[in-house]
């Protein structure tokens, strides 16, 4: 039975195609309207996996997702880059000059701002997903209605693409993480993430990072984020080189434990590579 | 002549609050609608100052003024927490379950949730600011709107205040910067913010933040934003303990010259206080 795996959004949702390239297409995928929901479907078992993006190349994480990490005990038991491609999708027969407006996810409206700059008169639409942006002008069936979504998008609505490759800056990826109930199995080249904060002495953080670089391990990315109810002290999260399984990455650990208040390991997994997410008919 | 301030929103907007507190009110304040529009006021002279919110101790950082420090030659000359309380406004003679509709700020509903959560059948709708929303309420004039706003929405809209408090979590304070052309006086109290990038090489962050923890160098936040076209490399923002004018702040930044690939020093200025907002009636 092909693994199932829920994500944000309606079908043609960059998260969806994240999912079909990381299982190399033999994966169920569940839609659900919010992160909460994924997180929810994969702890409930409904899900196998969830599909999360975690941060974009030019707008940064996606924060909400980094808090539900902390507040769920699921394990990131992988990663995968997708390159982003905006299109502008219209009806069948619709022209440039008809579009009066352009719906989309806001960071979608905001990453393709210098190719819709040059559309005058043309109001702008947020909508919670760009794939539900493109359903939305399928239904309303009008020539001046436009949305910025997927290939996949175009193909699952049927909608033609009017323009592609409208975003300002081609260097566009959104990172995702594959989300488990259980610990992935140990790789050859691998990363680890974990969350911690840091006890009330002086240089704190600086100590916390020496684990790292005394031992020659690799950080990727740190983020920060506020501790509810404790304002002004936050939450890091690390990315770092290594399986938690590797005596290494365990003593190192163990020595950030003696200077953390708090530590949860969210997983060890393969380094994810960097995919354009190819449009695929869908089959019943 | 009193200073001008520009801030972002409309008048009794929190950003509003935190420009009157900061001068004493003995200020002048230019609303302007989005952020970008507050640094060009500074920027161009037509404000003398900017009051713009930088990080929220529950939801975190407002990226999108990091972003426009960077892309702006600006100075931070100040810094003012401000406890947000919310409150639920009507029209006058509307009672609690005569509302139907809840307008606000994105982050100011999901901060009331529990509060909303209790109101039966009541639609929850998004704007762009609180303060925009208290105005709608009036223009509408029916008892089945209200809005989530400051106390001094309140008083310059004309409405009522039907509950008070409706933040799900007290400790909810929000962090200004106050913005200026030239670098603030050297005070007692200072803080230093700067933005870097590293160069290439192992252990990178880590030899940055050390040349703070070898001066004994209290460090107060890190931020981390992407680099725009070049995935997976970050900007890092930091607060710190001291005054580029004093000695050991000066070695300290020469040190990480050495270490880093870009660096701005953003300003120094006086530790902010933390304040409640108290509204008050305008005169012209």
């Amino acid at each position: 039975m092909k693994p199932r795996a829920a994500f944000q959004g309606e079908l043609g949702a960059f998260s969806e195609l994240a999912a079909l390239e990381y299982f190399d297409r033999e994966v169920t995928v569940l839609p659900r309207p919010t992160f909460e929901q994924v997180f929810d479907a994969v702890s409930a078992g409904e899900a196998d996996h969830g599909v999360i993006p975690i941060e974009n190349s030019l707008t940064g994480s996606i924060h909400d997702n980094y808090d539900l990490l902390l507040s769920h005990d699921l394990i990131i038991t992988g990663e995968i880059k997708l390159r982003i491609v905006h299109n502008l999708l219209v009806i069948p027969g619709s022209r440039i000059e008809d579009v009066r407006r352009v719906s989309s996810h806001p960071q979608a409206l905001s990453q393709c701002k210098d190719f819709l700059s040059r559309l005058e008169g043309v109001e702008l639409v947020n909508v919670d997903d760009t794939a539900g942006a493109a359903r939305r002008v399928r239904e309303a069936g009008r020539a001046e209605e436009a949305a910025i979504a997927s290939e996949q998008a175009a193909l699952d609505y049927g909608l033609e693409i009017l323009r592609t490759g409208i975003e300002s800056n081609h260097k566009n990826f959104t990172r995702f993480f594959v989300l488990s109930r259980e610990l992935a199995e140990q790789a050859e080249d691998s990363k680890t993430s974990i969350v911690f904060s840091t006890r009330d002495i002086p240089g704190a953080l600086f100590k916390s990072l020496s684990v790292f670089a005394l031992r020659d391990i690799n950080l990727h990315k740190i983020e920060s984020r506020p501790i509810p109810g404790s304002p002004w002290e936050y939450m890091f999260y690390l990315d770092f080189e290594g399986d938690v399984r590797e005596d290494v990455t365990r003593r190192a650990i163990a020595h950030l434990e003696e200077i953390a208040s708090y530590l949860k390991v969210l997983g060890s997994y393969r380094k994810g590579r960097e995919y354009i997410g190819h449009p695929q008919e869908r089959r019943e």
